[in-house]
């Protein structure tokens, strides 16, 4: 699902991801982890899209949230999981979303 | 593939998309449109993918880099059909990168 338009600034982080070949556990974790994200405060939207690699990016009214986010205990438990387990290699950016635009035909 | 870490601040176009039907002509224009990114001062990688949902993020030294490509006259053709053609519907926001995290295992 693409998260139409939201009112900058506001906080994007970009989540790149190459996975190894043990996906044992993480389509649960990946689903409950959005579930939790959801409730949290700040929180505006996610969107998600995997074929050679994956790109998933976690839309935030500030930093705060994201801090909150990132310091949440399960949350905190299942990167580790992620670490060990599911990612050959990431790269997560943290970006203040200073413009956007939109089309639908 | 994945963009190693690149120094912040530096700039993010977050590109998400939702596809018609009819992708005629749709691969070609986009391996070209690559290319040609490749080729803009200040570009700094790209970082695609595509399942229910398209993402594509580029990156960009600063606003000035973003604000040529878009203007690049090939550019500007390419995205006329394709909202003529390919896209029902995306959102592209403009964002720069304030910090960043990587891992590899």
């Amino acid at each position: 699902m693409i998260i139409d338009h939201l009112q900058p600034p506001y906080y994007a982080v970009i989540f790149s991801t190459l996975m190894t070949d043990n996906l044992e556990g993480y389509q649960e974790a990946a689903e409950r982890m959005e579930a939790l994200a959801r409730l949290q405060p700040g929180y505006l939207g996610i969107e998600s899209s995997r074929n050679e690699i994956g790109i998933t990016v976690s839309y935030w009214e500030n930093l705060d949230a994201i801090s909150q986010w990132k310091n949440n205990v399960e949350h905190t438990e299942v990167r580790a999981l992620g670490k060990a387990k599911w990612y050959r290699k990431y790269q997560l950016r943290i970006c203040k979303v200073e413009r956007e635009y939109g089309f639908e035909s």
